[in-house]
């Protein structure tokens, strides 16, 4: 692109090194910064600064918190025996928001992936252990995406807390609410066969 | 959502202002700049600042500048009696890019849209017309988009300018090159055989 002014070009350059942001989006939300008040960009370029700055994460489940420890380990009314192992922050927002998960999070910060060269030692594993032998859990559930690294990463897990006296559960596979059987895929929806309910505990919802 | 963060919820509900963004993205965008260094970061905030900060306007042609004058106004070997009037910088832009036009540009800053409650004097007519008046103009090429709202500004300009004697032209609207004829629509195709060029001329590129 041939950019009149190197203020822009800079900006431009900047604003497109943001995942999913090409050159053309990137000067489309810079124009956009230029037609509006500057002390809008000076608010939404504090408030980044401010994130990155001033962001902390939870001691104790890694989620992004702004105190030390957060409002969800904070809360003395979830139970604290129970763990969600999740990937990320977004998955904790996801499951938070289906208001049925009354326990903690354990946030590892991604999954195993040799792909993208993550490793164990790159994730928040090493607590979750300590967590476990502590004795203070009963019950761990894995959430991870249901992928070959998110199975990689539980079995991983799994093998380190075996031994352990805790119940170790992984969210249920199956065909989603409203979907049909026929275009539902056979791995799916041979699970849904093989870990089939009884009908009375569908109707709770 | 559910944030366990007002630092987040901040940077999240600013950045999803930007045209385009929604509040899924813009999470995405944020999470990504707290996995990146802080440096970085910094940078994005500080060349955002310093474009809406220090960004300038050529006074002659309204293209976005860093002078009083841009660099294609200044420039002693471009065609200053011919100007080509465009909306917007990104189609400055876009006309640089083809290397075709060795004129100046005159950007309008719009178009004509009632609907959007533009009218002529939220865009730089007067100073085009100044232009005109001056006499220094030979050629004045219209390079707004095809539509109801372009064509009103090119009509009202040209009403306004028409007295003058300069050549006032538009640029060709025709079949894409390595388009297929019978998918173009009956407009485009109608003005291409209305305005059909000698074959010699289509062989020079």
């Amino acid at each position: 692109m041939n950019f009149s002014s190197k203020l822009l070009e800079k900006a431009v350059d900047e604003m497109s090194q943001l995942p999913g942001i090409g050159k053309r989006t990137a000067l489309r939300l810079v124009l956009h910064l230029l037609n509006r008040p500057k002390s809008q960009t000076e608010q939404l370029t504090e408030s980044l600064i401010q994130l990155v700055n001033q962001i902390n994460f939870c001691t104790s489940c890694h989620n992004i918190s702004d105190h030390e420890i957060c409002e969800i380990c904070a809360n003395p009314r979830r139970d604290s025996e129970t763990i969600c192992v999740v990937e990320d922050i977004r998955d904790v927002m996801a499951i938070e928001n289906t208001a049925q998960f009354k326990g903690l999070y354990h946030v590892l910060g991604g999954k195993i992936s040799p792909m993208e060269g993550i490793g164990p030692q790159h994730l928040k594993i090493d607590s979750l252990v300590d967590k476990v032998k502590s004795g203070q859990i009963k019950e761990l559930i894995f959430a991870l995406s249901s992928t070959i690294e998110g199975d990689t990463t539980n079995f991983y897990i799994f093998k380190k807390i075996q031994a352990y006296d805790i119940r170790i559960t992984t969210i249920a596979r199956g065909i989603s609410v409203g979907d049909e059987l026929e275009y539902a895929d056979e791995v799916t929806l041979g699970r849904s066969i093989l870990h089939r309910i009884p009908f009375e505990n569908s109707l709770r919802r």
